[in-house]
């Protein structure tokens, strides 16, 4: 498995609009190392997987056929808007397996175009190809699934947005051995939101779960001004995600 | 005033995601014939205003402080998607007027950050600096404004999305003796939709209303299509909308 994080802000984005602080003006000056909203790719065995559609350029990016599926954490727009876009193409369905959220995001539902919507069962595992997929209920506002993928005894967990974990998922976890855990550290230490882990919450998960490398994404302003002038204070086997860092666990 | 369309695609964009037509291939050849979504800007007395924030780079675009204000036609997904990154920044408001639709977009209303959302009632002209604005109902599957913008002397109509016009809108207007017409044409002509003008209900409005020069947006695929290869037959005082032109309508 190899996992790209495409988008690793939170749904404010850095730089952060109308910010003029020393970090958003670097930013500016140089947009590599902007974050954008929330999306990753994972590549098994040449099958490309999209983990969230926060980009809105999925079109150029990923042109028609090029996607095997879609997983959805849950339907905030920082996570889904550029479907609004892509559902109107014309061609094959693209599989796009989601929580079961009656509501959606706006019309998506509705008017889904190309899109197959596929609602989940947590804990009820399935495969794609040869891809094994579990569905992890989270804390969140909105009904929200990580992601449990395992191919070939590799194990990756994707778990944004949430704070902190629900037992079950803890528990379901914790056997798990886990390879590489993507986790929502949207805040430094010390800030709560019921919504989004801060990263003590994060930490704490990692070394409950004894994951062998642990990187870090939806990562809102303040975090990432703490992380610009402490990232070294992180763990040893724990990293700062960025757009377009590539990821293959067993490495 | 100084109009500068922006994105002058429907829903979907061009070229279409999927399409290997040959003008859809074209355009990923020469991305200056790109259709985005829709967004036009409005200039008066060095004041900007937005009309429609369809455009996901709205940040990039208009820093911090640019924007005197935005118009919003109605709360689809397309007209409003560069708003879900926008409201989350910090400082000045932006005033966003807006139909009076209690379901919005998404959460929107809910969590609107910077936004402060004003909603208009139909044919209730207001000033905002020396720019007077009437909200016009239009016809549309969602609650939707098209807005006749007023200054020195100068009419420009704003017609988006819409099939036909409402009598009353249409009396309204047919005094105006507008300068400038922008409308909605989704279809080439033939093709019926309850939701969107196609070419010949479009021409059938300038006519109606005796406009100087009109201009046509919101342009679906077919519709391009058409045009690439049948642009001289429009009238002389119709034009075919472009991201990008500007149109001052003295001139």
């Amino acid at each position: 498995m190899r996992l790209t994080l495409l988008g690793t802000g939170n749904s404010a984005g850095m730089p952060l609009y109308g910010c003029d602080c020393e970090r958003c003006t670097t930013i500016r000056q140089f947009p590599e190392k902007k974050r954008e909203h929330a999306a990753a790719l994972l590549e098994v065995e040449g099958k490309k997987y999209l983990i969230d559609a926060g980009l809105m350029d999925l079109a150029e990016r990923f042109p028609a056929g090029s996607l095997d599926g879609i997983f959805l954490t849950h339907f905030h727009p920082d996570h889904v808007q550029g479907l609004f876009h892509l559902r109107w193409g014309i061609g094959a369905k693209i599989p796009v397996f989601c929580p079961p959220d009656s509501t959606g995001c706006a019309d998506l539902y509705k008017n889904s175009g190309i899109l197959d919507f596929k609602l989940l069962k947590k804990f009820n595992s399935f495969d794609v190809h040869n891809l094994k997929i579990t569905p992890l209920p989270l804390i969140h506002s909105k009904v929200n699934f990580g992601y449990l993928f395992e191919f070939n005894h590799q194990r990756i967990a994707y778990l944004t947005d949430t704070k902190g974990l629900p037992e079950k998922t803890q528990i379901y976890l914790e056997g798990m051995k886990l390879d590489l855990l993507v986790i929502d550290t949207s805040h430094p230490a010390g800030i709560e939101d019921l919504n989004h882990n801060n990263l003590n919450d994060s930490l704490l998960i990692q070394r409950n779960l004894g994951v062998k490398r642990t990187v870090l994404t939806h990562i809102g302003h303040d975090l990432d001004v703490w992380l610009s002038n402490n990232v070294n204070l992180l763990p040893e086997n724990v990293n700062a995600g960025y757009d377009g860092i590539v990821i293959i666990p067993h490495m």
